[in-house]
Formats: structure tokens, sequence, C-alpha cells
């Protein structure tokens, strides 16, 4: 058997908040969601104004991170036209997201969860994510 | 054109703070969903313990309770053999949630959300439901 | 953070190894899948003359009886006319499995994965995925 | 009437063993699929540490390859902007897979199953699956 580590409803509000303060910040209001390490959602908030669309899209993201351990920015760049993973961007029945904004929770290399961050540019999504995971990293320590 | 009136985060943060309250006082950590009223997403928590197969079930009792305007306990007698709406069950992809734990939340006789709650009994999803909307309604004063 | 076990793919072949054998003796072509913890699948076999649209079920009893902590053949019990979880059969995009032949694989009271079997009966099914519990358990020690 | 030749359990058992020895010897851990020449799953592997979202696009890499007789990488070339087979990438709900990682396995000119690999780049995933039917081929003799 396996012994793993993951994101805990704690760590969630924890990522979550650090994600809407720098929301708040720049004036966008955004879906926001947390998954375990698994991609199974543990945390979400839709603030006032955020897109109905970016609900399922934040999601997404968060999972597509968590699941493939990796950036959803960083397939955005590979799956373009002519590079290596052209194509991923409809897998999984669409639930892949290409579109940045989603980054995997990592602790010591491990992968623990996932945030995932939408209805600003993807910049914008990006920076909210990782304002999340920078709350949550000061916290650890 | 309508004006309508419809859950903001705010209230989710009320509706899902009483539902975990409920939950922690039973000790049966919960998957708990806020939508509005048009059925979206607008908060999510998977208490620590919650089961995995409920992220899915709590969300889609919180959209079946506000979209269709009714608790989901209700639809789960409707549904019966026999019974008038027979085989709403797998209706909308098998979103439509018979099984009790959705409640709409309603203020001046408007639904304006819905709240949906597994990983009890469906007794247990009902009455932690029902402890969110009592927390908000008390709240509303 | 949690920390929680899982199976891993050593493991996953002790249950299928046991699960296939039991098929084997009793002269039922199985297909047998077995989950980690989160649902997702570690190992799959479909035996020669295994049913093709088990592939799915045995999949999803294991995604079901790993997420929900609970052997499908249980919910098949709790989802009759007039039970209390009338209607969860459709839950999930009807992933959500209430026919015999799922089970939560444990230890010490935590679920770490999840074993599917289809192709049978439903008691034959629920028969192998026993049998390759129990030839994991006796490896266990 | 057809008679058709197609891969059993035993040489699934052969193309996986090859793909996983590769695999190990390149130090990425994989998800690998096997499906008979009608693109339906006869056996399936997540290594240890391999992707949980390249479960699915494994097996939908070997569907696409036995179904279409074709390698997915081929598919990636054909449906870059302004190529034959532009937009076939979210055909089949998303199964229709264009990353390398899929190839038909063949004997005689006939595609008697597919194998598919995630989780790496996709020419290590190309170069697993190639070992795996390499293994099998050697095997036939």
């Amino acid at each position: 058997m396996m012994t793993i580590r993951r994101l805990d409803l704690a760590d969630a509000g924890v990522l979550l908040g650090g994600a809407r303060a720098h929301a708040a910040r720049i004036g966008v209001p955004m879906c926001i969601a947390i998954t375990d390490e698994a991609g199974h959602l543990l945390a979400f908030e839709r603030m006032d104004g955020g897109k109905l669309t970016s609900v399922t899209i934040a999601i997404d993201k968060a999972f597509t991170a968590a699941g493939a351990r990796r950036a959803t920015h960083e397939y955005g760049a590979l799956s373009q036209p002519g590079q290596p993973v052209w194509g991923i961007v409809s897998a999984i029945g669409g639930r892949f997201m290409t579109v940045g904004g989603g980054l995997p929770v990592s602790v010591d290399g491990d992968v623990v969860g996932g945030i995932g961050v939408s209805s600003g540019t993807p910049e914008q999504d990006r920076a909210v994510a990782q304002a999340g995971i920078d709350a949550w990293l000061a916290r650890l320590g």
C-alpha cells in the first residue's frame, strides 16, 4: 500500500482565502475551486459576479492540475498546433483544461491538491490561483 | 422584464455554516452544496471524511431543489412506481435527484437558491440541509 | 493535511488474482476492476468471454464501492421502491451502481480501494469480488 | 458472415508486460491500456505514480488506435489546422485521441487490438506502446 498526503478542508479554506483576497484586490470576481490530489472537489466559491460558465471551468482546471500534476497554462503551450500534446484539449469528456488558471498544490515535491480559478483573463486567473498557493505556503511556515 | 432575488456568496456562507455545525453535532462529515436560484453552484464544502461520491450528489440535490423549486425527498415520494413522476430519476443526464437532502431556499414564497447535502442517511442529509436554512433565516431576522 | 493509505499496483495484482481464480473455479469469465480509494482505476482485466457491457459496469462498481465506502449490493437493498435511497441509481451520470459485485477494500476500518466484478449473476459477481479481497487479506497476514 | 481475430487476455498480458518493462527502464510510471479490435478494454494497469488524468487518456488512445486502425500520433499530424481531419479531436464525446501513444496492434495486416499509453511525453508514451507490441510480436515468433 501507499501512504499519501492530501489537502484537508482547513487547507482548502486557506487556499480559497488567499485567492479570494487577490481577486478582490484586482477587482475581478472569480470562481475558485480546490480539489484534493485525486482531483475530487474539496471546496468551491463563486464570488458575487463570477461567471456562470466558470463554475465548471474552475473545477476542471483544479482537476486537471491535480490529476496531471502540471499547471494548465503549461498544457496551453504544449497543445498549440504542431506542439507535442496537440489535441489533449478535449480529453476526458472535455474536462482536461489547457487554459491558464489551474495550478497543482505541492509540498516537498508531492502534489497534494489543485486550485482552479476562472472568470478573468487566464493571466488574472493564474495570478489568483498563485495567490491562494502563496497564502497556504506562508501558513505552512 | 423580471427582477429576481437570489442568494449571494455571503448568504451561501451562512447556509454552509449552519449546515456544517449541524453535521458536526451529529458526527457525520458531509458534502454541502449551495446553488443560486438558477441551480448554478455558489459554494461547496466537503468536510474531512465526506464521501467522494457525494460531491456530485450534493451539488445535484441543490440543483434539483432550486431548479424544480421542491425538496428532493418530495420527488422521492412522487417518483415511486405508479406515482405521478415515475421515471423522473434519470432526467437531465441523471442530475435530477430524488433522494432526500436537497431543499429549496425560499423567502416570501420565492425560491432564491438551493442547498444539497450528502454523505449520511437521507434523513441526516435533510436535517443538515434544514439546519443551514434555519441558520440563514435566523440571520435574515 | 491528511495522510491516507491506498492500494498500489502490487495490491491490485493480488486482488485481481484472487478474483480471477474464483471466477475460473465457478466457470464464469468476468470483468474485474480495481480502484484506489479515490475511485480511480488501478487495474482491470476482462477474462476471455467476459461481457462487453461489463467493462464499464465493473469499473463503476469499484468506483461506487470505494467512493461511497459501501458494498453495491447494500445500495441495491436501500434503493428499492419505498426505501431510503430510492433514486440513487442514476446518480453521477449513471456511474453509481446498485447491483451487487462492488465491494470496498478496507484495512483497520479505512477504505483503501474498491473492487468491482461483472458478467455473472450479482451473487457470482459479489463472490468473485470477495474472493479477491480474501486473497489480499490473506497476503497481508 | 465474418470471422475475425482479436487479442485475448493472454495477449493483453504480454503487451502489458512489454510496455511496463520499457516504462520501468526509462523511469516513467505509466497508465497502459489494451483493447480488443472492437476498442473494448481488455486489460489496464496504472503503474505506481502514473497520472490520474492518464487513466482515461490511455484507454481512449487504445480505443482510437484500434477503432480507427491508425496510430494516434498520425491523427495528430492529420488534424493540424488546415489538414484533412482538422476537428476530429473532439469526436465521440472527446474520446478520439490525437496525442501520440496509441497504436493499433496488427498481425498479417489485420488490426486485432490496440494499446494506449499515457503519463510521459507523447514520444515516451509511443515508445512504451511500441515496446508492448514488440514483446508481443516476439512471442508470436
